[in-house]
């Protein structure tokens, strides 16, 4: 089990300095590995009443729940939960990636934060799911200066899917308007984001989704946010519809980007759909199927394949993540960009910490039953 | 079938001067697809007594003999032939990709060639396979300023492997003296220059090859050309060798690119042992099977995966494979690189066609046999 403590980083040779008032923190907790409905706890602790020169005092906004903030408790992420015993002497981990903080205290050393700033998480497994939190100023992203421009709620909503969206049209193949994307999971979050971002700045897109019954309404939906193509994923793979795909777009097509997170035989649809010189990024294998490709594609259509990890690439470059979010920030605010709506979890301090857990571990069994178009935040009051 | 012409573009409009001595060409020729030592046949014709202004007429000094040139005849290469009536009113096609060239005679407007120069085909499928040929000047590749320095075998046993391995190793990551290459099919005369050249640039290369009754030997070998580690193909893929690998790589090996020629397992076998950023470059495909790409590499370690053709880059950037070829010749003149030995085949005029017809086809029935580390190589006299 990986040991690593970065909630509360020992400062040699520093004097804390004394807080006027010691904070009370609530956090959801995990004791070990496993099923987060079964085995989360939410612990009220005291905060302390001291900061280091280098520290800051966050205090959590609100916090999203993602997938892969599940699989980190669960074990199965490549990205380990970080286990400390710095809040009630046993050893736990606190969970969640995702989150927006206002900051509440600096310490004496700290020149890039003031009291009331805005900012993001900027290490990987931070622990968002808490009311509060007192980390060296390094952990943090720099300071958004979003304050009463957007919600909380807009910065956590838009924070990771449609910030993936616009890095991956921006950072891989330059587009000019009339380019087209392809995308599978065309009706994910990410999908969406990127159907509305490629509207914007003039790129057309082709969408592929799963069939389902009430497809007709899927495409309307997704036409509506501006997509040029949707096409159901038996339609992507057939060779009998190529040629009307080929009439869709247009003899003259440039399908420069691919976007796939699905993998397996959707990814190869999206592979045979490229342009020759085009570009193959995956961020996701929702089949749990790898990508498959030919001497083909990557000798005779030099095709490159790429793949998109948010986090990482927040955690290498924060200041390009925080000009992502500005940017996206801004759409929402002028309503040319949609967040994902969101679904709202109160972790309160007039409630113990049994309901407080209670309402925890019900919030990660509705979420473990899949599929809603909804955020799932945690707010702590 | 395909008809496009480019052995001779017809010109209108342009006077097509007369040329004070009409020259008899030889050509190894197509019919159709095929097997090429059963269809192949040597045939000679008068290229006429005309030069268009923008022609030029070249002599072929060596031309060599490659896998894909035979696919390309099969019918099972992207690349396809170029078919003609031009030669003896039948439709045909002169076979041959690769060769160096002296022009003979230029056109009254072309500037960018005089006589004597030494030149590569500029195009795909340019039918090297001929002991003259009149094109236009856009067809050919710009002068290579080598004549004497380096012998036309030299050039062409030069051209297409090593210029591979040269274009690989500098174009999709930034090496730095002791980074590591990982590749496999490390016996192949692109694995053999890939060794030779990151030695000289001080690379350190990992080369994988196929286990053989003479392993010893065959490392011994690839040692004695520089290799610094070898491993058969068990070794690469298996988890218990792992260990034993790190130890002889060094625990901060920096494995930043991995060269693969074969596909299947070994291609995974590659993508595993490359480091988190690495790059992963496909140029062949010799055991059929594509390569499979599991999220991990892609989104955690942040792999990129490319596909490399010498052709298509060569016809794309004549500039820049001159550039390369030349800075190899060097190598190769200094006894610095070993150039692969090679293997000639006289196509003669005091020869009959039908006895340089099964000269011809007893060189490709030799070559369908299989494996030769020599260079085959048409010379016509």
């Amino acid at each position: 089990m990986n040991t690593v403590k970065y909630f509360r980083i020992p400062i040699s040779n520093a004097i804390r300095m004394s807080r006027a008032i010691s904070t009370t923190a609530r956090a959801v907790t995990f004791p070990k590995y496993g099923e987060p409905d079964e085995i989360a706890n939410v612990i009220s602790y005291n905060i302390g009443d001291k900061i280091g020169p280098n520290e800051v005092l966050v205090k959590t906004l609100a916090a999203t729940i993602n997938p892969s903030d599940i699989n980190q408790i669960q074990g199965v992420y490549p990205s380990r939960p970080v286990w400390t015993k710095e809040i009630n002497g046993e050893e736990l981990t606190i969970g969640g990636n995702e989150g927006v903080f206002e900051v509440v205290e600096v310490g004496s050393d700290v020149k890039d934060y003031k009291k009331g700033d805005w900012t993001l998480p900027g290490v990987l497994a931070f622990g968002t799911w808490r009311s509060h939190a007192l980390v060296d100023a390094s952990k943090l992203s720099p300071p958004l200066g979003l304050n009463g421009v957007v919600s909380p709620l807009q910065i956590v909503t838009s924070n990771i899917n449609p910030v993936s969206a616009y890095q991956m049209l921006k950072e891989y193949v330059e587009l000019k308007p009339g380019d087209w994307v392809i995308q599978n999971g065309g009706n994910s979050a990410v999908g969406r984001a990127v159907i509305q971002l490629a509207k914007l700045w003039g790129y057309k897109t082709i969408s592929v989704v799963r069939s389902r019954p009430d497809i007709d309404e899927l495409i309307a939906e997704l036409k509506g946010l501006g997509a040029d193509v949707v096409l159901t994923e038996e339609q992507a793979a057939s060779r009998e519809y190529e040629e009307e795909f080929r009439k869709l777009v247009g003899p003259d097509a440039q399908i420069k980007l691919a976007l796939n997170c699905v993998g397996g035989k959707s990814a190869t649809s999206l592979t045979n759909k490229l342009s020759v010189n085009g570009h193959h990024v995956t961020y996701g294998a929702m089949s749990k199927q790898p990508v498959t490709i030919g001497a083909g594609p990557f000798i005779f259509k030099n095709i490159t394949f790429h793949g998109y990890w948010l986090s990482a690439r927040a955690q290498a470059d924060p200041v390009g993540r925080n000009k992502a979010l500005k940017e996206i920030l801004g759409l929402v605010a002028q309503g040319k960009l949609q967040a994902a709506p969101a679904l709202e979890h109160k972790i309160s301090a007039d409630k113990t910490d049994a309901e407080n857990t209670e309402i925890a571990r019900k919030v990660f069994k509705d979420y473990s039953k899949g599929f809603s178009n909804k955020k799932h935040v945690f707010q702590f009051q």
